[in-house]
């Protein structure tokens, strides 16, 4: 076996097995219209979103002191988009106009319907009222994962536009002007250190500057994909008229305390693009072997080795030979007692057309199932089954009693590593 | 101490309390806004938010086999929102008209802009490919939690109409035309039992059937709120037009097995309300005592006893008497311990305005806090540190290194009952 080089056809490769494994769904994929938002996610790519996010909420929020998280409307009281123009001084602009290479045109923004392109105005309307919960104490963040919008420009049919959707994870950091670049390099490090700890090639995650026209310096986390680099995150700083812009007015309520000192707070904003990260995975933890099998006919077996943190299946469950219906009750059990503990299972045992072995391995392969658990009729005697491991593809034989142990163990020393 | 009764005046306490602890965000708060989805959550609403979603989820995907998630696009392509007159024959025209009482006018829709007003929709769309994903094995449900948009009114000022917003907990499950009626009866009470499982009075939750004009039978559960009932979940039976409707052409890749037989499943649809179920477990949680002061004055606590599952935060650790900056590296190794096994901490020692130990209780109890730790130089000397409870409002004396046992027992024997 040896891995291929990433190649042109990788590009095809990732999309073609994110479509017949249902991790995205609908028609006529290319990176591009999967980056921009223009596809639904199936039942393993749902998943492994999920955890993406729970993994992003454990190191931001839970995990932190300081964190406040909210849940706003994608259309806030009293706020509209822009009118066609010089967009505001936010980064959203370097974000939109590096989608576009243009600014949105009035029909686009009527097509937008006010709704939200990012997470930073949420965050700054409501400042005040999270600042009050913390006793006005500087530095705090105010973090959110949510569905956004952008318009975009249709290059087939250039007279219809059309909106993209993703879902942004953002943290809008305040802390006092003096601080504030100390902030950003810590975040941005923290940042690239989280995206890097769940890849299997970590230095394909890389981050760098971006300078903006008005000379405001925005710093990108890219994932080097097949066809390219393109960022997923961007980090930014903006200075306290982002707050006095937001809510006129006496600005007295904006005031935090720093240590003696008490003024209105720089933000750091940073902004992850969750799709945008899950392709990145995807493309990291795709692997394809070739097998020079006996006659001289090349096998293409395809792997994704996702990290057990985000992998949207961690067992699969199967029945070897034996009587299948005693089997299942035993396929039963164990489910729900591995459920019990927050693993996730496929039942494969519930399948009543038969499947080849081999079959059932490539197809969770391409699922990124970490382990296929066979019970067989040696199980009903002994309470030993077999374990096929993803990674290794090595068959194991565990007892029945043990398995829950050895899966939570794998786990957890996956997401310490 | 006495409860009071639940009067007139309760169903101000709640939302006065949601907005000065910012469980809720924005002006003009009433039930009527807060239901119709016009407000933002703050920080302890949207932690509340994502453990009520996590229990969901739990429930419904984890726990169960053949239950498929997705994460569907807001705006699906080639789909849009049905021009004015009768809306199609489905749960959402109900839903509408409970909320408007009239169809909804053309500038409402236009406003709309195409955004999902429920989740079944993308189910019945992508169910070709879950099928597929399950090897055309019936019965399966089709899973999602996502934000919805519906218009709204506006009774001061008829010529503005609003979007209300609010996330959505549906689950779509086709099963034969023979077992449907079973499997209806089977949800709505598993649904039930959930929303009672997490309830300080379980019987404020009820099922009723609500027959709609086309003769259509959907059943609601309610919750009994200050100001009276509400639907917070909604359940119907679609037959298999639902599919056929959404799906052109031949309907052969539409057929499911159940056992030897192949057909075009039925439907049963239950769409759950996030933030309406929240603001019922608030309403539920919230306690309000009236302690006869020594000379004559009535003072009046309020507790919010939300259940161990959705508080969202367990424990507050704050500084007694004694060095506060040896203190506070206790606490602070305390939280990164506890934090680590997934509890959610609220870090009071970092405030350095002091604040009366009373005043303290009375905020952690509006807040929901289930325990506060008191670490003191008692705690420097001998390991020992006062733990205070919410609910019995008693405190104990627990060494330092058994604390978080404790309260993972006690959060464990909650989540059992």
């Amino acid at each position: 076996c040896r891995r291929l080089a990433t190649g042109g056809r990788t590009s095809d490769d990732i999309l073609e097995l994110c479509r017949r494994r249902c991790f995205l769904l609908g028609e006529k994929m290319t990176p591009a219209s999967v980056l921009g938002g223009r596809h639904s996610l199936g039942p393993l790519g749902a998943q492994m979103k999920r955890n993406l996010i729970k993994e992003w909420w454990d190191a931001m929020v839970l995990h932190r002191e300081q964190v406040l998280p909210i849940d706003s409307l994608c259309r806030l009281p009293g706020m509209s988009n822009p009118s066609p123009g010089p967009p505001p001084k936010t980064l959203s602009k370097a974000c939109l106009e590096r989608l576009q290479n243009q600014s949105p045109t009035q029909e686009e923004l009527e097509k937008m319907a006010d709704l939200r392109q990012d997470l930073l105005n949420g965050a700054l309307y409501y400042y005040p009222s999270c600042l009050e919960l913390l006793n006005r104490k500087l530095p705090f963040g105010i973090t959110e994962v949510g569905r956004c919008f952008h318009p975009i420009s249709d290059n087939e049919d250039p007279d219809t536009c059309r909106v993209g959707e993703r879902t942004a994870a953002s943290l809008v950091w305040f802390s006092s002007a003096k601080t504030c670049a100390q902030w950003r390099d810590y975040w941005l490090r923290q940042r690239l250190l989280w995206w890097r700890k769940f890849a299997q090639v970590p230095s394909r995650f890389s981050s760098g500057d971006h300078p903006d026209e008005d000379g405001m310096k925005t710093s990108l986390i890219q994932y080097d994909f097949p066809w390219g680099k393109e960022p997923i995150e961007r980090l930014g700083i903006l200075d306290d008229s982002a707050l006095t812009q937001m809510h006129h007015g006496p600005i007295a309520h904006l005031h935090g305390r720093d240590g003696r000192k008490s003024a209105i707070p720089h933000v750091v904003w940073m902004s992850s693009d969750v799709e945008g990260g899950l392709l990145a995975y995807l493309c990291d933890a795709l692997q394809v072997m070739k097998n020079a099998a006996p006659r001289g006919k090349e096998q293409r077996r395809a792997v994704l080795k996702i990290h057990p943190s985000l992998a949207p299946v961690i067992l699969a469950v199967d029945l070897g030979k034996g009587p299948a219906a005693d089997l299942r009750l035993v396929c039963q059990g164990l489910c729900t007692e591995l459920r019990g503990r927050g693993i996730a299972v496929w039942p494969g045992y519930l399948e009543t057309l038969h499947t080849p072995m081999e079959q059932l391995f490539t197809r969770y392969d391409e699922m990124g199932v970490l382990f296929t658990a066979l019970v067989s009729d040696v199980t009903l005697e002994s309470g030993l089954l077999q374990l096929r491991s993803r990674d290794t593809t090595i068959k194991e034989t565990v007892h029945v009693s043990k398995l829950s142990a050895f899966l939570t163990q794998h786990m957890a020393a996956a997401a310490k590593l």
